[in-house]
């Protein structure tokens, strides 16, 4: 894939400055590129890597005053990121080989349907009684059980396992390894110390927009429906436990791991390798720093949390100063106590 | 499925308050269930839902005397809680789709054999060697190794991957995804800073009625077994490494650790997320809390331990409480050190 | 498998004191071992067992002065560990069923290349423009996306999955589950409080002898490579987000996570479930503690790290000493003030 660097701005509606024959073929992060590379300036922290970068061609906006000559040929467009952005979904595109059809050998249950568009992979396995909808991309090895309804335009990745009865909206995205809907952990304790596995009947429902994050494993409800709500974007190796749900347009780090019937609020961001306790909830706007520890529920909105047993962030950093020096200070009390004025005899 | 108030009653031999012939198709905890739903009240803080709940019916004590009118139709059993155990088994039974047989195609090596009432799932694969008992279900995906013995009514789920030599016992699960039995992490430092990895010729070996959660990581043994006891439950994304050995009916949460070698006792709970340091071993019945971390041996029975460097729960939370405060503590020391009398001149 | 104690002296060119003739059928730990086992002896903290083992036969050194009599046959060698590791491998390859040629069904694009000696499993799929090398082994239900590259003597384990223009070098070992090459975490947040999927048109590479863990997760680079350099070896359930890179020779435990664009030297050691920022840098040789939070760049080299804000462990140490202990620090601080003198009336 080549283009020439005028033939990019008239797609962007830019205008050129330099050379607009010049051939560009690939994109990068102006820090990183080299010749051939077309990048993009958007923050005015990287504006001196204009002036040492060996990309061909930078994408910058009309404001932009140069301090010094600069190599690469410039577009410059009013936006500069959304017009980067753009080409990165071109480029992402034209270089992934589209799929379509059915490659064999596949599975599916004679009572299941899917509509228009679709991508059936090789050893992909689709039960009973599923409803998938157009253009709906069901990668090798992916493992869809009865009953399980998917909407349109949403790809299940390779290997990604999606529990019987699961409701998944539209434009999700469940990525390779993901494991949706399994039975949640739910043990009743027996006279003896053991435990006998409580049969869960529930299910999961992703709405529209949801992205679950490889090797991610979300339990299907006890009872009822674990929910993962509109836009909420679930990252890699994230656990979230039997019953649990999770606001709209909240966001979800690696490792973070939500316990049984706990509810987080709406644009919530928690950062990775976080714990929430079971029957717990978090306000909308609520953001929770990484490996920090949930065990209460938060109901005023819009905090910051940090800590493994978590609270306000700022608090918790000014603690964290004064706990590497406990040793110092402990040796200061002592020797405010070695100095006491002696007790007053009686 | 539907059935009436009163064939319910009859089936788990209680008595009926209100309209038995009020028809009732799924099963819903008090305070979510709707019309149509049957739920249960065991738990006397829960009664307060009885006289809101949407349920057409409701599980009760014989003894609950009620304070207010109900609109549900009343079953009085004796354990209430067991009695819709049973029920939730009966529709597990009922709605999940019972597969029996082979799905074509699968994979079995000539030398492998399994046992009556068995199921093998499209894409399932079996090496060479393998003797699976009766009733073993084998979903979609599932790998297993050369020589892996599977006890009577164990289940294999979608794509879980189980290594050469494994020994499983009766009644386990393996859940989707998890990979039980691959090498461990063993490699020796060569001279010049570079690795070799040390051969893994052990197993793995899952006693009676254990269960590995989705996306578990149970690695071999370097020699001999790692080993988990009868009854022992394991969640999801928790990670046991070679030659772990967990005591019978222990409960270990996800996302939790365990490195090399390490040892947990008998009837101990180990909460999410919790690291345990290699060669260490858990006495029996302790707890840990989330997210702590266990780096020495812990010899004496029945303790709850919490932190990061683990130690008793409660003087946990009480130096906890001070960590918040440090900042005015020092402030404190610091007016302390202020008031000092002046030091005596010789 | 059968060998005389007399046998396998030979093979090592080490001697035998005791019974040569006598048959040896497994390898075994000095503190486990029983009839008919091997084991060795190579750390002086293990010479009790020498006089209490079951074993058959022990590896020792020719220096080794015996402190009672023993009951197996000694074999003799100048590095018993290094002998023992020997027959680890040879026990190994003799008891590992090799496999070579496809297993039928498997799937490999038609533009697809492989070198000779490989192995294709069962329901592996490779997609186009792929070339391996040779001895490369697929297991079943691998998944091989377009346009990867995998060096000679490399092996990809049953469900791993390589996405789309990954590069691995020669003697690899890619895990049961991984997933190496999946879009990055990488979200625009939109004016409305939603977001927008960035397109991640970057790769994996990993170098030469890197081994990465059973379900383990590395996303691609948004531009440009998330790279694991040569000889890295990464645990299972560890994460590895959006350009990543991990230094030579670098040793990562299970179930730790590196934020998006993190750095990690050459020589590293981190432990398990320890969390590092997005954007930092680790120098080389660092060492990080397990469930250590790495929050800031790293730049002098050697350093042992704890905490979950990390700081020199040895530090850490004392100021986790002294938080157990900070109720009773306050209370000697309350102690302080109410014995202060009264303040100078003025």
């Amino acid at each position: 894939m080549e283009f020439t660097v005028g033939q990019i701005a008239h797609v962007l509606g830019g205008t050129v400055e330099g050379d607009a024959t010049a051939a560009v073929t690939g994109l990068a992060k102006i820090e990183e590129a080299g010749p051939g590379s077309l990048a993009f300036l958007a923050n005015a922290k990287y504006e001196p890597y204009l002036y040492t970068t060996g990309a061909t061609a930078v994408i910058v906006s009309p404001e932009l005053i140069l301090r010094q000559p600069v190599s690469p040929t410039l577009i410059r467009v009013t936006e500069p990121y959304l017009a980067f952005t753009k080409l990165l979904e071109f480029y992402q595109q034209a270089t992934r080989t589209a799929r379509r059809g059915v490659e064999q050998p596949a599975f599916m249950g004679e009572s299941s349907t899917i509509g228009a568009g679709h991508y059936r992979g090789a050893f992909s396995y689709i039960g009973e009684g599923c409803v998938l909808g157009e253009n709906v991309l069901i990668f090798p090895h992916a493992y869809i059980g009865d009953r399980v309804r998917i909407g349109d335009n949403s790809i299940i990745h390779a290997g990604a396992k999606i529990y019987s009865d699961t409701v998944i909206g539209q434009r999700c995205v469940v990525k390779a390894g993901a494991v949706v809907g399994t039975d949640g952990f739910g043990f009743a304790p027996q006279a003896d110390g053991s435990y006998k596995a409580i049969p869960q009947i529930g299910n999961v429902v992703l709405e529209d927009d949801v992205s679950i994050g490889a090797n991610a494993t979300i339990d299907c409800a006890t009872m009822g429906s674990t929910v993962v709500r509109q836009g909420a974007k679930i990252d890699n190796l994230v656990q979230l436990a039997h019953n649990v749900e999770i606001g709209r347009h909240t966001v979800i780090a690696a490792q973070t791991g939500i316990a049984g019937s706990a509810k987080v609020g709406d644009y919530c961001v928690l950062a990775g390798q976080v714990g929430m306790a079971g029957h717990v909830s978090l306000a909308n706007k609520t953001t929770v720093t990484a490996q920090a520890g949930i065990g209460k529920t938060v109901r005023q909105e819009g905090q910051i949390l940090q800590g493994s047993t978590a609270f306000d962030f700022k608090q918790n950093q000014r603690a964290q100063v004064v706990f590497r020096r406990l040793p110092e200070l402990e040796q200061r009390v002592v020797n405010l106590e070695k100095n006491q004025p002696a007790p007053e005899k009686l």
